[in-house]
C-alpha cells in the first residue's frame, strides 16, 4: 500500500488528545505507510506530543485550530461561526487533498453537517449515512445503518443506504455479495409503514443489490444479513440497545461471580476463558463507524473511546483509504442510476 | 380478592391449546378465585381438556369457536370475515362483561384490531398500545411502549402513552411518581424530530406526569425511567434488539463453558450461580405485553411461549383485573383533560 495520511481532529470526544494522541502512536506503529496530521489547539497539544513521543515523529504533523467544538454544540451555530475549529481544519485537509481520510470522536452532528458542507455529497446522494459495523454469532460482521445521522428517512435515501452499505461491506469484508435486509417489525411482507414496503420493492428489483427481505432486530446478530438498512432513528436505538443490553448482562455475570467465596474461586479460574470468548462483542472491537456517501473518508469514534477503541476508529478509515470506498460506491452509483434510466425507456 | 374470569382464546401462538391449557391449569392452582373460559374449537379443545385435568374442573367453562386467525391473517381481513375465531368470541366476553380479561398469544395485528373494534377505546384515545414490564438492572421494571401495535406516532399518542404507562406502572408496582421519559437519540433538549421535542414540552407542563427528560436506547435497563415512551417501530426494535443480544450473550457464555474440558468441569459448577442471577432478565417472565387504553383488560402472550412464561401473561391479567387499570387510566385522562381546559380558559 502507498503512503496515505489520516487528518485527526484531536480535540474531539470527551477525552480529546489524551486519547487521539496515543492512539495515533500506537497506529503509527502498526502502520510503517501511515501518515498523521494532528489538528487541534497548539496549547494544549504541545506539551502532550513530547508526553505521548509524538514530538519529533517523521510521520507527524501538527496543524493548529485554536477552536474546539463541544458535544453540547448546536450544530448548525457551529457551521455559521466555528471556522476554526479542529474538526473543520481536519475535514478541509481531506477536501484539498492534504489528507486520505479524517478521523473525530467530536459531536456526531456537527461532523455530519461540517463533512456535508466540506466535502460535498456523491452524485446522487442528499446526505450521508453513519453505518457501523457490528459483530455477528457467526464470527463476521452485521453493517447496520443509519445510527442517527439522518433521524428521518425516505424510500430513495434508505434505497441509497442499502446500496452504499453493500458496497462498503463488499470491500472490507471481501464478500463478493453481501445480502442486504430492511430492518422492520416482522419479516411478513405486509410489515411495515409504506416507505419500507416501497423500498422492499425497489431493492428486490435491482440487480445490484442481493436483497434477502426483512429482518426483525433479533436477528440482527445471528448473521443472517451481511448489511441492515433502517432510518436513523431506528439504527440508533437498536446500536444502543445491544450496547445496554451488553452491559446489564456483564453486571449481573459480574454479580454472580462476586456472589460467594466459591462462586468468586471459580469465576477466577472460569473469567479468562469467558473474556477471551465475548471479547470479539466488545464495543470497542466495533467503534469506528463510518459517514458514507461523501467525496472522501470520515470515520467517527465514539465520544468515550478508550485509545484502544480509537485505534480501532483508525484502523477502519485505513481500511476504507485502502478500498477506495468513495469511489466505488460512486461507480456503483452510476450502474444503478443508468439501470433505472434504461427501465424508464423500455 | 373477589371471584374473576378470564376468556382465554386458546387457540392462538405457535402451539396454540398445547401451552394454554397446560397454562391455565397451573394459574388455577396459584388463584383460588380464578375462573377460566377457554374459548376454542370443540374438535380439538375436547380431548386436550382430560388430558390436562380441566375436563370438570369446577372453576373451567369451555365456549366453542369454530375459526381460528393465524399468525399470517391479515387483521383487517380478520375483522371483515371471522366472526367466529376464538380470538374474537374471547373479547366479546369481556365486552359483555362475561369476563374481567381475555389473554391471547395470536397475531398482535388482528388482536390489537379486535379489541379495539370490541371493546372500544377509552375517552380520549384513538388506539390502544402495547405495552410491556421489562426487568431492569435495578431489580425492578421498566415499562417500554409502544412495542409495536402503533408504528408511527403523532405528539397527542405519545403523550397519552405516557399517561397510560404511568398509571399502569403506579398500580401494579406500587409505585407514587414513576418516572416517565421519552427513548430517543440523546439525551440532551436539541436531539431529536419536532414530534418528540413537542410531546416533551407537554410532558414537563401537566402535573399528571413526574416527566425526567429524553432517555437513550443503552439506559433502557439501568432502572432511571420507570416509564419509556417511544412509538411502536422504535419499541419494537428496542425490545427485540434487547432480545437478540441477550440470546447472543447466552450462547457465547455456553460456548466459553464448552470450551475445554476444564472450563466445562467449571462451567458445571459455576452454572446453576450464573443462572440463579440472571434469571429475572429472561424473557419468560415479562411475558405479557398489556393493550392499554381499552374500556377492558386484554394481555397479549408472545406466540412462542412456553407453559410457564404463558403463565406469567395470565399473571399480568390477573394484576390488572386486580388494580381495575382501565378506570384507573379513565380516571387520569379525565384529569388531566380537565387541567387542559383550565389552562385554555386562563
Amino acid at each position: 500500500m502507498r503512503n496515505f495520511t489520516i487528518a485527526l481532529d484531536a480535540m474531539g470526544g470527551d477525552f480529546g488528545p489524551h486519547i487521539s494522541l496515543p492512539a495515533s502512536s500506537k497506529s503509527l506503529l502498526l502502520h510503517p505507510n501511515l501518515y498523521i496530521t494532528i489538528v487541534g489547539d497548539k496549547q494544549i497539544i504541545s506539551p502532550l506530543l513530547s508526553q505521548y513521543q509524538l514530538l519529533e515523529h517523521p510521520r507527524i504533523k501538527f496543524m493548529h485550530a485554536p477552536e474546539t467544538i463541544s458535544m453540547e454544540d448546536d450544530p448548525v451555530s457551529v457551521l455559521r461561526h466555528r471556522s476554526q475549529s479542529s474538526m473543520l481544519v481536519a475535514l478541509q485537509l481531506v477536501a484539498s487533498g492534504g489528507a486520505d481520510a479524517c478521523v473525530s470522536a467530536g459531536n456526531t452532528g456537527a461532523l455530519m453537517l461540517l463533512a456535508k458542507h466540506t466535502l460535498k455529497t456523491l452524485e446522487g446522494i442528499s446526505r450521508p449515512a453513519l453505518v457501523s459495523a457490528l459483530p455477528n454469532n457467526r464470527g463476521g460482521h452485521s453493517y447496520l445503518m443509519d445510527l442517527g445521522a439522518n433521524l428521518q428517512c425516505g424510500c430513495d435515501t434508505l434505497f441509497n443506504f442499502a446500496l452504499m452499505g453493500s458496497v462498503l461491506c463488499e470491500k472490507v469484508e471481501q464478500l463478493s455479495s453481501p445480502s442486504v435486509s430492511l430492518l422492520n417489525v416482522g419479516r411478513e411482507t405486509n410489515k411495515g409503514n409504506d416507505t419500507i414496503k416501497h423500498c422492499a420493492n425497489l431493492l428486490a428489483n435491482t440487480e445490484y443489490i442481493n436483497y434477502i427481505g426483512y429482518i426483525e432486530a433479533n436477528e440482527l446478530f445471528d448473521g443472517r444479513a451481511d448489511v441492515v438498512v433502517t432510518d436513523g432513528f431506528s439504527g440508533n436505538i437498536a446500536l444502543k440497545s445491544y450496547e445496554g443490553m451488553g452491559r446489564v448482562f456483564l453486571a449481573q455475570l459480574q454479580k454472580a461471580m462476586d456472589a460467594t467465596w466459591y462462586s468468586r474461586f471459580l469465576g477466577k479460574l472460569l473469567n479468562p476463558i469467558i473474556k477471551n470468548q465475548l471479547k470479539h462483542l466488545h464495543p470497542d472491537l466495533y467503534n469506528g463507524a463510518s459517514l458514507i456517501g461523501l467525496r472522501g473518508i470520515v470515520v467517527k469514534s465514539h465520544g468515550s473511546a478508550n485509545v484502544e477503541a480509537f485505534t480501532y476508529a483508525i484502523e477502519q478509515a485505513i481500511k476504507e483509504i485502502q478500498w477506495q470506498i468513495p469511489a466505488c460506491i460512486s461507480a456503483r452509483l452510476e450502474s444503478v442510476l443508468a439501470e433505472r434510466d434504461c427501465l424508464s425507456h423500455e
